[in-house]
């Protein structure tokens, strides 16, 4: 043998990475619009029905936004389009209620402290709209569920952290549904609008010590709910809505 | 006005959406794989041509391999890869080295306290390789930097959580990076070689309070040199290898 294989990338391949590289070093900007696919057909010297596969690539990753059929658009990938990429990988790699559940003890708590640090009145007035929906709905699962996603949510973004908040989204998107088997199973409603009362005490009154403390109680009872309904921790979690 | 615009989502991704449901529930397993192009056609009722570009899309998103031009297979998204698409993503957000740090500190530790408590004979091994080849290159700071990168990443393996490993690789690649910079200015070496060397005790010995406290010291050590070095910790991190 005297040649290895070849290993070729398709053009549209090609063509959408010298794109990408483009943005990345902000010669293409967000909100700046792409030229046209004549026009970089011409530059690239390859087809056009190869730009046009590659601007497709590029839609997909979120990296251009097509505002008409004619008018494509520099644009950041959006992060909710991110977490689903990743929690969609998260449950093909069979990833365990376990190993969930300590990332989401590590990442909440410390939210939780710096959200007492930084949370602004808004963050506050949000929180409390949640507290008092949650004690509203404490009868109605699924929409306790919503609140709950909402309320750790809240305290995310009241950190002020987006490298944290990009971390724990698609942990939060798979862990909170799995919850709601165990708060349909057990009576831990009181216990999560206890927890969650005293978190915002924490946050309004800027006390991260006592705000990541209660933080932490209430992540170890999601545990502690789950094994009392007697469902397996060490399980692969599932991708269905509330966890199926 | 009577109607709403309506809202078209084009064919290929209508079908690229209804595969990848198929793979999310089960029904197509990883290395199964994938009907012809006119099965999947005629099943769907739609032309070749938009099956394959809906192929194209899941070759993209990683769900689909392609083995041969005609044997296409299904596939779990690559973890790299996903890193890679976010830690773009983190760029393009402007995100800043303080915020990138605030999260490493949080993620780092906790893995550093995992890794002592579940660490193999293998990982402590890789961590002693890694150990004595940052000794021999103290002065080769491009060697020292991916070394550097090593050494975490096989603590972080040591955790057994691969949601740590998730959130944590897509920081990992801007953050130490970023480090080079402070590398390159300041006498930090002696500092980052003691760290790791107590790192791996802590860990050899079993003892995640050690361990923990040790990689808690070192990645403040990273803010302090970023600081000493007169670089800005609320400027957006960049993409450039190393730090640019």
């Amino acid at each position: 043998m005297v040649f290895d294989r070849v290993e070729t990338q398709p053009a549209y391949q090609l063509v959408a990475s010298m794109i990408e590289k483009r943005i990345m070093e902000g010669t293409f900007k967000p909100g700046q619009q792409l030229p046209s696919e004549l026009d970089l057909a011409k530059q690239l010297g390859v087809n056009r029905s190869t730009v046009r596969e590659a601007i497709r690539v590029l839609e997909q990753n979120g990296l251009v936004f097509r505002k008409s059929a004619r008018r494509l658009v520099i644009s950041v990938p959006r992060q909710s389009e991110l977490a689903s990429r990743m929690s969609r990988a998260m449950v093909l790699h069979e990833i365990t209620f376990q190993e969930l559940w300590e990332t989401m003890l590590t990442l909440e708590t410390r939210a939780a402290e710096l959200a007492a640090l930084r949370a602004t009145e808004e963050d506050v007035a949000l929180l409390d709209a949640n507290l008092a929906a949650t004690r509203e709905c404490l009868e109605h699962e699924e929409r306790l569920v919503k609140l709950d996603i909402e309320f750790h949510l809240t305290v995310a973004r009241a950190a002020r952290n987006r490298a944290l908040l990009l971390a724990r989204e698609p942990i939060g998107l798979l862990f909170y549904p799995a919850f709601y088997k165990v708060m349909s199973r057990l009576n831990a409603k009181d216990r999560l609008l206890a927890a969650h009362t005293e978190i915002v005490t924490g946050i309004r009154g800027r006390d991260p010590k006592h705000t990541a403390l209660w933080m932490e109680k209430h992540i170890k009872d999601f545990r502690r709910g789950y094994e009392l309904a007697n469902l397996d921790i060490n399980q692969p979690v599932d991708a269905s809505p509330y966890g199926g």
